[in-house]
């Protein structure tokens, strides 16, 4: 159906080695350490926070296409997502907060797509493993 | 011990809309559509490669730690992945292939901690569900 390639560079050791990582679309070209990954280093991004975009991505566009399924295209979905990594180290919870705006939808309607789609979109399928994953979502 | 904060953003239905994905370090502010999601479109990235970038860097981050660990700090690891997006949709697949420079590790070690790594480090853990997920590691 369709495939998408990155890349990713480590040199030198854990604490002192420095890496990268890139995306053959050119959007994605970045650096990480372990300063930007564990301890919150400005000048890198680190894996979790491209899960994060990844997991807010994905849900945001599968929940625009349930709606637009039912009726009602929407105005717009914005979802935050928070990565917890914690000891192991293992990502242990993953939060996402969605604000939407849809002309004319139910709140019932609303929360059963939403219920749907943090279920069944494919990076909420891949990240199955994580212990917690919480969804919060507010109609507008 | 460490959090990672995300966004994304979709606006309009599923073929006609338009997504943004960023993160809150700065480091990642990328356009998303159905046509580079799907059609292998130019213009923007996808959640696939984010999700791949994720897993190259963590991987080669984490077997750096290993070997590092192992008394053979590695000159440079570098992870290509391809993420398989198919019918549902659901992510079926992720190929990684690992070109490593270690000096005076054995490929016994190597191997080793390749398989450790490919077990343990957190995107994998995370990952954990998706249906196949292949290594491949080159000791140069």
């Amino acid at each position: 159906m369709a495939t998408a390639k990155a890349h990713a560079k480590w040199t030198g050791t854990l604490k002192e080695g420095a890496g990268s990582m890139s995306g053959a679309s050119g959007h994605l070209n970045a650096p990480f350490t372990f300063a930007t990954r564990f301890e919150g280093a400005a000048g890198g991004t680190n894996p979790e926070e491209l899960i994060g975009a990844a997991q807010a991505g994905c849900f945001s566009m599968f929940l625009a296409a349930q709606l637009t399924n039912a009726g009602h295209p929407p105005t717009s979905i914005e979802t935050s997502a928070t990565v917890h990594l914690g000891a192991g180290p293992t990502i242990t919870k993953i939060e996402l907060q969605t604000v939407a705006v849809v002309p004319g939808v139910s709140a019932e309607v609303f929360n059963e797509k939403v219920d749907f789609s943090k279920k069944n979109c494919p990076v909420s399928k891949a990240l199955a493993s994580v212990p917690e994953l919480t969804f919060s979502a507010t109609l507008q």
